[in-house]
Parts: structure tokens; C-alpha cells; sequence
């Protein structure tokens, strides 16, 4: 069943590793049919040489396991729990990328120091508040789903596609699995130059409105002109 | 038509990626045929391993398409503005290479630290004004065009073959769009000697005019004496 | 004699280098028989290109040779000492990786600011105390060991499989000589995640006791459910 | 002539390209056949790859070409003073590589922050000073040799085999021209770890005498321990 879901869950997989966001087996990315509700994830743990689309472990959004001869992803309470709360996504990818790591660590947003970051985030990459001793005992992963979505209470979680999860690392999101995976390798890059930014001008402050609206709208909606097709920036 | 010059130019944009300058669609080269004024430029938006040359476009010096089935890159009209202020150049590139960046981001322009600098820019690389919420708002791209040329009034384009748009990044140009892209290679290698040099010594200064003419004037121009033609460098 | 663990001896060396964590002979791996309580171990100063096999050197745990035509390496003493002393590691590595090393350079242990961190090390990675002229005069690698001990004394080796030697680098451990590689390939990481973190936010603590719990043992020991098996991390 | 002396040096330059010190045509090696006094260098501005045995240059230790069709390295005559002063060194080096230059544009010396750096270099590597305007405009090449010399003079040129020329980057040297680029090598990784360490701690000092003495001389000299053969490090 979802074929094509799994085959696009594996690549993007692949591709996290592919373009050296992750070592090891430090992060994971998924995929929603949201016709059937069912989500497709990376098996938990496994090495990615090893992984195929057989061993792509299939889900419903309340967790139970619909196919699949692996324990899914540990971080799958997560993934559902954006699913749940972002009803336009298609994918989620997690990754422990290290400079949006650092980040996360400092337990700081990224300022829309300049138009790479305003190209694809339309405000600060935002960052969560810590949570508390009991929503790490009990449902760590869930509870870890419920601070993202309260951070996004105000802001436009389609405009602003990730999230740095305090003292843990970024979550990003997507149309489709390669989206999630894009805005990853993005987040990962803003992190870095924003950083360097820092260091030459501790006292850098963000771009104008204004000129964060034209990078982010000549990209996105229905005013974009970028590419070829005068449509939103895939 | 251009067919050399489209050859030129393909190959210069796919050297952008090659050195690692730029991921994703994050940066064009273009180049100019003074004869004819016409212009060959990267598509916008196309991944570089779909470029082929007769996927280059070509248009006149107030950007309409002579030829070409894409739309040319976005940022056109900041490359127009250029042929058109500055009249030697033959080639121009713009990436959002991660170190260049980081200097445009904070709004600095980078000192002259060091030789390596001054063997292809003879003073501080300069960075441009913040831009006006008009400015932005109506011909964005022209008007990047206009405070890149505005910055070089009081400058020889020719001994300072690029500049940091505030913000935004680097725009490099020279001769060739080989060499508009060897010049943002060199750009990014300097820039990140330089954040580190700002590192180890916050107070560092730039070197003597003196050793920056040395090293510059030893490359370029009639007295040059590297390389084995004692023209200037190519 | 002990051919397997010769293998896999020789496997991990080959691995320290093919990651990236060591260049020319700047590290060394070794594992231990226990029953027979022999130790492989690299030979001194050989390029990792030429390691084969019977290249390995098998030595007791007094150090004397007891298998091999090369010299072991002679960080051996430092190897011995800490399989005296950790009696369930069965391997230990020794790298001059970049960052980790700064570290070690600047005296100070890496505290656990991230999840990253605390998915492999429960706490704090230490960094031991300068040597006195005495230890480093005579028997400096001996003594390397014993004041890796020493800092280990209100320390669970287990859950904090690996030590900063002031000064000079990183050593770290595991139950084979594989993990005790992957645990410098980590360490490597988090040193470098650490150092951005304090870049951007140099008053960041660490994270909360809990969610060092959560992650270490949600990975670790008899509660651990990440991976397939349900089993300590691998 | 000096054939085996022509690949040696080759294969040096070659490597020095294939460590990813060098972009371009920015570094040079050379060495020198002490009977004949004569010195092999790269030619002046090629790229590597098109570099081969016959397009070496062979100079008298006055500078005149011997043989070759090519223009020397622009670096040359320092690289003659550095042979004039320095009777026991067979190679040298000239790097932009970016950590090294860094320091070098601090005008700020390396201290000897840990072992790493005291298994290659027995003292801080030292920084020269600035040059006077008149040794700039006049025999700049040569009276940078001079400025190194001068650096030297109190220091022993075996046991410190680099310096950082200031505002400029670093020259190396050994018994051939592959060593010399060895210490390059090193010297780029002393570098970055060394900027690490302060950042890290701003007050670290370097690793006592007694510490530098014992890595200094376990590969060095005549009661070295460290490699196959108890002679010094190759």
C-alpha cells in the first residue's frame, strides 16, 4: 500500500544523508496520505544503506502501526502531532544538522538576518520554550509535537516551514516529503550564515519588513515571479 | 545566435555549483556581447544539472527576450544595470555563498586583511547602502542595480571587481563570466579569512597601502610581473 | 592468533580515517580479548594505507609484544591502563579530531547542552586535570591513563564512554573497538554543535537533568525503546 | 637535470592542491640539490593541472634560470633566502590556505596550545613582523626572505619549520620538499584548532615545556620513540 508514499519517504530519506544534514541514523523523514490518513515513516534506529521501501513502516495518525515489520521512527509521536496541527502539510522531516542544532541549543530564534533566509522563511526561524519535567517524563514525543504547534499559535506555519525544538534540534515541513526535506538543507544554511553574521556584527539586526515581504512573495503565493511557472516555489 | 557566448556562459554557471558556491538555484552568471549589446543569462529557477545552452536566454540591454524559451533569472535586471554603468566588464555573477553572505549580512564591508585579498581586490570590498522601502517595492531588481553603481561612484570598478549587497550578497564581475566566477570564488575565500582573522584579533587593521598596491599591481595592469605573459591576470 | 579481533581492529582504524576525524597517523584504535586478556593495537606511525591484517600488534596487559613484527603504538600504555581500569569496555580510540581537540586545548568540558550530546553521553564530557612535570617525565603514557582514571573516580565509564586529556585530545570507549570509533565520531560532532552553541548564546546552560535522562536512557539500558531491539543502543 | 628532484617536486606542488590548501595557483613548492646549489620551483602562475616535470624551473641560488621555459614562481627569491639562511633545510612551502592566513593576518603568532602542536613544532610558530614600506617597493620577494631570517634569528629553524609571514600567509619548510608540505599541512590544522581553543576560552595559555618537550622529542630527534624505526619523524 502508498507505494509512491514509501518511495518518496525513501528518497527523501536518502537525502538527508545525501547532502550530509545527518550522520548515523540522526534524523527521519515522513509523508501523509491525507485522503487515507495514513502516514508513512523511516523505521526507527535503522542504518540509511540499509533502508528500502519495504522497510518503510506505514502508520495512522493515532500511531498504530497498519503495516509495516519495523517500530517506527521514535520521534513518529512527533511527526503525527504536526499532522494533526498542520492540516496543509505533506511531510516532515527531523534532523540534528549541526549549526541549526547549535541554535536550538542556544535556545535562540533565527533572526531574518537576510533575503537567503527570506527566500524560503517569511519571519525569524522561531525557537521552542523548553518544556517542562513533566512533559519529558510522559509522552516526551507527543508533548515535544504540543510545544511546536503552541509556538505556532501566532505565526503562519506554511510562511514560516520549520522550528528549532529547544536543546533538541529543528523540525522542518512541507507540501511533500522533498519539500520538507529542501527547507532542511535550507534552515541548515540560513543557521550558518546567520551565525557568521553575528561574529563580524554582534549587533546585526534583522532586514526591513519590506524587504523580507518582496524575497518571500517573489518566491511564494500568488504574486511570485521567480521560475518558470509563476506559481508558488516548489 | 551568441552560440560561443551561450557555451561560455553554461559553463560558467555550472562552475558556480562545482565549487560549491552555490546549492539549489542560489546563484546565475550571465555575460554580455558588447558589439551586439545583448545579453546571455541563466533561466530562473532551473536546477543546474537540467541547464543545457539552449536553455541560456537572450535579451537586449532593457531586458526584453531576443531569444530563448525560459524566462531569464530573476535578478536580470540588477545584471543589466551593471553592463550598462560599468562598460568594460564582459561577465557578471551572483551568489548567496555562505561566508560573502554573512559580510553582506551584517553590513560590512571586508577590510583589506591580507595579500591574498589584495592579488584580486585592491581595497576594502565594499558593501552597499540598505535599500529604500520604494526602492524595494517597485523595480527591486533594477533599483539593486542602481545602489551597487551608486556605491562605485567614488570607486574603479575595474581594481574592485565586486561588491556585497546589503542583506542580500555578493555581485561579482570581470572580463569573462569565467572570471565574474573566479572573482566570487576568491570573494568567498576572503571573506571567510577575514571573519577569522576578526577572530583571533578584533582590532586586527587592514595591511599598508603600500603592500596592497605591491601585491595588486604585481597581477594587474602594465607592471605586472606574476604569471607568465606579464599581462594582467587572467 | 585473535584474527577476528584483528579484523575488526584494523576496521576501525580504517573507519577513524575514512570519517574524516584523523589525518596522517594522528590516531589509534585497539580492542581486548578479555578471556585471554590480550590487547590489539595499531602499529606505531604506519600510514592507515598500509594496515593490514598482520600488521596488528597483539601485547598483554602488561605490554609485553606478544604477537607482531612493528612497534605498537605508543599511546599503548595509555590503552593498557584503561582496560585495567574500565573492566567492561572491550575497545578505546584515540583521535586528534579538530574540535574535540580545541576543547581538550582549552581545558574545559564539554557540558551537555543538547539532546545530541545526551543520546550518547549522560552527562558532562570531562576533561582531566593538567599532568604535573613528574607524570609527563617519566612514563607520560602510563600516566596518560591513570589520570583518565582518576577523573573517571565519581564517573560511570559507561555512560560517559569517553574523556577530553587536557592539553591534548580526545579518548573514548565502548564495548568494541566499532562503538569506541563511533563514539569519537559523536564526540567529534557534539564538540563542534557545542562550540556554535556557545558562539550565539555564551551564557547557554545545559539542558535539564530530565531530559538528559530522557534521551540517554530512551536510547541506554533496560528502559531503552529507540532502535529495533529494544536493547542498549548498539 | 634533476630529474628525480623535478618529480619530487611535482608531486609536492601536486600535493599541495590535492589537500584542498590551495585553490588556483595560490601556493608553490620548491627544494634545492644542496652539491650542485641548485633549486627546483614551480613555475609562475599555472594551474596544477597542468603542471608536469618538464614545466619545472631550475634556478642557481642567485636567481638566474638554469633551465626551463617557464617564469619561476613570483615567490622565488624568498624562497632562495629561506635556503641561503637555513643550510639543513632540503623543501619549502608557500600556502594561502585559510586558517594559517588567518593567523597570519592577525599578525598574531600560533602559541603551542596542546600536543598537536608540539608533536610537529617545538615552540609557538612564530608570526614575522610587518615590512617597511621601502623593503615593499624595492626586492619585495627578497626582503620578505629577509623578514623570516631576521624572525629566526633566536629561534632554531629544525625544530620551528613555519612561520606566518604578516598580513601575508605562511611559508614551511623541512629535509624535502614532501615534508615541507607535511608541515603545511599541520600548520593548517595546528591553525583551526588553535582558533577553536580561544574561542572556547579566551585565557587559554599554552601546554608547559615539560608537556611540549616530551611530544617534541618522542618523534624528534636523537630519543625518539614514536614510529617504526626510533629515528626522527619522516
Amino acid at each position: 500500500m502508498l507505494e509512491s508514499l514509501k518511495e518518496a519517504v525513501l528518497a527523501a530519506n536518502l537525502e538527508l544523508q545525501k547532502s550530509g544534514l545527518v550522520i548515523f541514523t540522526w534524523g527521519n523523514v515522513s509523508a501523509i496520505d491525507r485522503e487515507k490518513e495514513l502516514v508513512v515513516i523511516k523505521p526507527s534506529g535503522l542504518p540509511y544503506q540499509d533502508l528500502t521501501m519495504d522497510k518503510m513502516v506505514v502508520v495512522d495518525l493515532a500511531g498504530k502501526i497498519i503495516e509495516g515489520n519495523f517500530k517506527p521512527s521514535s520521534d513518529t509521536a512527533t511527526h503525527l502531532e504536526l499532522y494533526r496541527g498542520f492540516k496543509e502539510i505533506g511531510g516532515v522531516a527531523h534532523t540534528h544538522s549541526p549549526r541549526a542544532t547549535s541554535w536550538a541549543q542556544a535556545q535562540k530564534g533565527i533572526p531574518c538576518f537576510g533575503t537567503t533566509h527570506a527566500d524560503y522563511f517569511h519571519q525569524e526561524i522561531p525557537c521552542s520554550r523548553a518544556m517542562t519535567p513533566a512533559e519529558i517524563k510522559h509522552n516526551y514525543e507527543l508533548n515535544t509535537g504540543k510545544v511546536i504547534l503552541e509556538r505556532f499559535t501566532q505565526l503562519n506555519y506554511l510562511n514560516t516551514p520549520g522550528i528549532l525544538v529547544a536543546g533538541h534540534g529543528p523540525f522542518t515541513w512541507g507540501k511533500t516529503p522533498a519539500e520538507a526535506v529542501e527547507n532542511s538543507i535550507v534552515l541548515e544554511e540560513i543557521a550558518g550564515i546567520a551565525l557568521d553574521t553575528l561574529r563580524i556584527n554582534p549587533l546585526a539586526s534583522g532586514i526591513s519588513a519590506v524587504l523580507m515581504d518582496k524575497h518571500f512573495f517573489r518566491k511564494h503565493g500568488a504574486q511570485a515571479y521567480y521560475g518558470q511557472d509563476c506559481t508558488p516555489h516548489k
